[in-house]
């Protein structure tokens, strides 16, 4: 069998244990959050942030993927929020197998927003569903103006874009128009919020996103029973 | 033939590519860096700055690893210096055989100094041989003080590390030694420059040690002739 076709199957393999995943997110009517970027980018620290700003609101829950350390796993802990570690090795991504493997001793019950952190790396994420409700794609200004263009994939698949860090685009010398313009021409439909971990501006629109998010998925499962 | 044979082959077809871009970049006399980071840690700006700083002095050339566009080979040939594109698709990192087959329209023909810039990642590239002389891993510092730490095969296979962006290490609340004291930790031998290509500060030293390199690899071409 040669390259292509391994990759076919474990795609394959790889949609059929997100489908499984899909099912008890709805089962359990969690929203879940497949949270990617480059590393760097402030996964963990727009999760803080949410935690900060939603955890008198709604139950949360983190899943962390790393290479290897539990370091964010235990920033999250801190912040007293229940978190699981998957360490992948060398393995640059995070797949529905690694997820439903943590999910075996990981309870969702009662868990309203669970938010996967995927591994830091701007390409290979996009190609493995986790059997998300929403793809979150975080960009940081720093990393300059073109990303959109130049890792096209990911943000075309991305259901919201976070441009993070706003409070460096002056000093970064990035054009936050640009940006927002390069990743609309990639992804037209995505929902885009600009705001800085740091300064913390620009979060409330995106405490009120999720909010909302959360609660259309109560009002669903609730339908559903 | 399951996923990890698969990989344990396609890892050694490279090795044989890469020794055989290895030989040709000796026989050429050619000092190969291979410039990997995470996306927008500074690849192509540092690759700006050392033309300005060095094209009196050498003679460089360039070969650009994208998945899409040709924004940075632009960018490079605006600056008067030979590029050439390899877009690998949906790949997140550039091989050996790539790169030989760039090569065959490539000429190295009096070329002191060849950057293979790769694909932004931090993790794939790690794995991949190219044939260079040198692996140079930039780390920006706006990605946070912990990198080097959570991707520790990019760091600890790095001859050289680059912190860029120091310029904003205030304003992203990095601490400069704890981001050095991390890279060491990984890799004790790496040579580590701290630098901003936006303010120039550092880059002397950069450039400085790359005339020796280039210098040193002279010598040894010549007593090889």
């Amino acid at each position: 069998m040669d390259r292509v076709s391994v990759q076919t199957n474990v795609l394959k393999a790889n949609q059929e244990a997100a489908r499984e995943n899909r099912r008890l997110f709805e089962r359990e009517g969690t929203v879940v959050i497949n949270l990617m970027s480059a590393p760097g980018a402030g996964k963990t620290s727009l999760l803080e942030a949410t935690i900060r700003g939603l955890r008198d609101r709604c139950h949360l829950a983190v899943i962390e993927g790393d290479l290897q350390t539990d370091l964010d796993a235990q920033r999250i802990r801190d912040l007293g929020v229940r978190s699981h570690q998957i360490t992948t090795g060398t393995v640059c991504h995070l797949d529905a197998r690694m997820v439903a493997r943590a999910l075996v001793e990981f309870s969702l019950r009662g868990v309203e927003l669970l938010v996967i952190e995927n591994v830091g790396n701007l390409i290979c994420p996009a190609s493995y569903d986790l059997g998300e409700s929403l793809r979150v794609v975080i960009c940081s200004v720093a990393e300059g103006a073109e990303k959109p263009k130049k890792y096209p994939v990911m943000f075309h698949k991305a259901d919201v874009v976070v441009l993070n860090k706003t409070d460096l685009a002056i000093a970064s010398r990035v054009d936050l128009r640009e940006l927002e313009k390069n990743v609309r021409e990639v992804n037209p439909k995505a929902t885009v919020f600009a705001l800085s971990c740091t300064t913390g501006e620009g979060l409330n629109a995106w405490f009120a996103w999720l909010r909302d998010a959360i609660a259309s998925r109560s009002i669903t499962a609730a339908a559903g029973t």
